[in-house]
């Protein structure tokens, strides 16, 4: 059982924490290869996801989780949301507390959002990605889709490469993969480097050749087109060249090699199609096992409560 | 059992029927305290909440409210409704009527919006708010708060304070209130008190400090800031100094006076922080008894219907 | 039994197909009558509306059809969507077949978007309108209801009246009705009047009232009133003296006549309020068919495959 109340980053979770949250994910999965894709146990609970920030493949994952759990869903977006009235963030969840929510999945734009939501309130909290911060759900569905390719994470070579500064996917993937034992590289334009991202335990490598160079993993970011119209960045074409995976650079990884990338993906410039859709891609996989983590969540928040403490 | 098809406001109800309403809610409320928080009541009934106007609040409250009943819930917002291809309001309704809903919940900028569509369809109507007009399923959680921490609405002294003339929620209140037997007392800028108040029945300050003093309830109102913005009215700082609630002011109310606020609350402007969040507050107790009184709406409008008429 | 994945238009479907749906949706328009409007067909199942056009009657329509039928239904809005973040069309759909979705229901723009995003996933796909070529849903909920009408299709004279050219509902219309037998005539300003629609099969008045002498149903077409401003339109009053349906010209038709409309209406313009609302009219019955039809389209689709194949 997982003891505490929120799950609020990878930086924090214990090893054993994050496989009890992987091994929950795994024997959920195939509820979603069913006929009946639905188990009743969260049936009676009720979920809200708090978005202030548009993401709609994090909120379908999310909304879908629940109700094959046969919880009850609400979502809200922050456009419709009265802190547009000038309410504040620990009023507006104090208030969503009032109405006895199990779990609040919360998004939004700035860093630490969700851990003040999570000190105001009873429910149990999700930070579904704040601000350059952390996406933890993002992170262990990364974590799981590498377990179930190569059999463990331990010791595995995986190559991070893009935008890491702004990048709360990478800060939750270092820290779960770290915890699990990989062993990490990052590479990504100097403009994109945090400066002393060495302490965090990752080598860094600065061009993608050297980087994906005998890797088990590469993980692609996705390039921020708004970025791009910075100075300090290339063009599309240039990123593309300087740092885009495409099939001929593939051939440095090992040939067991596996992609995978957090969407949405700009094809042809961090990622070529073939690469995107080879046989090497994992891309979808992450997707179906975001589900099965967010099941996992779920469950491991609300749904062990009630006979168990 | 109500016998009326809809809820349009608290000035036609009868003592009987708020009475039937608040102790329905207070039998329901206890639903969102269990551990499985749901009961089949409403299975099989659809609930559209109709929104014209943004209001994450009021509608989150009324698909909880629905969904803890088994209900299906079916949320349209404005923006995205055809009524901005210039389809009638009435259209509107009987489309939706055509689609057999058991309760439309309606919430629209204009006065006697939800008057029209209850006229012009079979299913039951709750008005969500319409303009300056009613909005009272808020008042009648008002009125169960009240009498949760008073025991009884009759004799108790309210103090209403702030934008008296704009607030949907005063009208519902004042009526409901006057009808349980309470004695009002209303305080607000003179731009802000409705010309003929007084024949609704209710006293008229025009300081807060004659009003609070001898209260067992102040209820504050929300100050619209974009109001302020209006020559005829102060700044918010003051506004605050001469109508916001803080700690020295509430010496004059009675030991035992209670807190209410129909939020979202703007701290520091028309009520203090140690104010709102101190031991006399009930603003989250309201929207706690916001759920439980809309479940009784949507129950005694459409869970009983099956076998009672 | 249905054997084919998706529902993309009606110009493919043979007519023992339109038969199939028209019988099962006339047995499950009684479900919306019940007192608890519920049934367990699609328990389990996850229904997905993709709408990249807000559209809230059709998406309300898919949305009551399904969860009347126990399904899990998300509701996914364009404005929300990653395409907005350059992602392709084929990734988008590619991405929600990852979380296993059941059938999804898609509206867009572009005429031709639905048939992209069946080839490209194992999900059922129905398509909710795609620019201006097809919106099958619409055009079965037509023909149930001319069928109710008139007890058979076969034979009746249907007048259609409107904007022929960008009408995505004549399309299906004509291809529908004509599969079942139906005899055509279509009517409107020869700037909305497609080169070479004889081809079709219809024939083509150049007045209203040449089109709805005799005619068993005439089915109005909306009028869009921004196409009204182009200076080969008329003015919204022009066009009601030439193409408008009211009392005097419904004189022309049968006695029995129907008269149908997509909706939302636009009153005084192609249609008087005397008509749309009056004994004739059959408005509220299309839309009533309409989550018949698609709860009998997401049956066909997602609540046969357990046992049949």
């Amino acid at each position: 059982m997982l003891k505490r109340k929120d799950i609020l980053g990878l930086s924090d979770l214990k090893k054993e924490e994050l496989e009890l949250i992987l091994d929950t994910a795994e024997s959920l999965r195939e509820v979603s290869d069913r006929d009946i894709k639905k188990v009743p146990t969260l049936r009676g609970k009720t979920i809200i996801n708090l978005f202030f920030e548009a993401s709609t493949r994090t909120r379908t994952s999310f909304e879908i989780a629940g109700k094959r759990m046969s919880a009850d869903v609400i979502n809200i977006s922050a456009s419709s949301s009265s802190t547009v009235k000038g309410e504040t963030l620990i009023d507006t969840a104090r208030n969503l507390q009032a109405m006895s929510p199990d779990v609040v999945v919360v998004r939004h734009a700035s860093s630490g959002a969700p851990h003040m939501i999570a000190e105001a309130i009873d429910a149990s909290v999700i930070n579904a990605g704040d601000g350059c911060h952390e996406h933890p759900s993002q992170g262990l569905l990364d974590l799981l889709t590498i377990r179930q390719a190569k059999g463990s994470i331990e010791g595995c070579r995986v190559a991070i490469i893009g935008d890491i500064e702004h990048s709360r996917v990478v800060r939750s993937n270092i820290y779960g993969l770290k915890t699990m034992g990989a062993d990490l590289v990052v590479a990504g334009l100097p403009t994109m480097m945090p400066a002393g991202i060495e302490k965090m335990g990752v080598d860094v490598a600065y061009s993608i050749d050297a980087a994906i160079k005998g890797a088990d993993v590469i993980m692609m970011l996705r390039i921020q087109k708004e970025r791009l119209s910075n100075p300090l960045f290339p063009t599309e074409r240039e990123y593309s060249i300087a740092f885009g995976l495409n099939s001929k650079r593939l051939e440095l990884a090992k040939k067991d090699v596996v992609i995978m990338h957090p969407g949405p993906i700009n094809r042809g410039v961090e990622i070529a199609p073939e690469v995107a859709d080879g046989s090497h891609s994992l891309i979808l996989d992450q997707v179906k096992n975001g589900v099965a983590v967010r099941m996992a969540l779920l469950y491991l928040l609300a749904g062990l409560k009630q006979g168990d403490n």
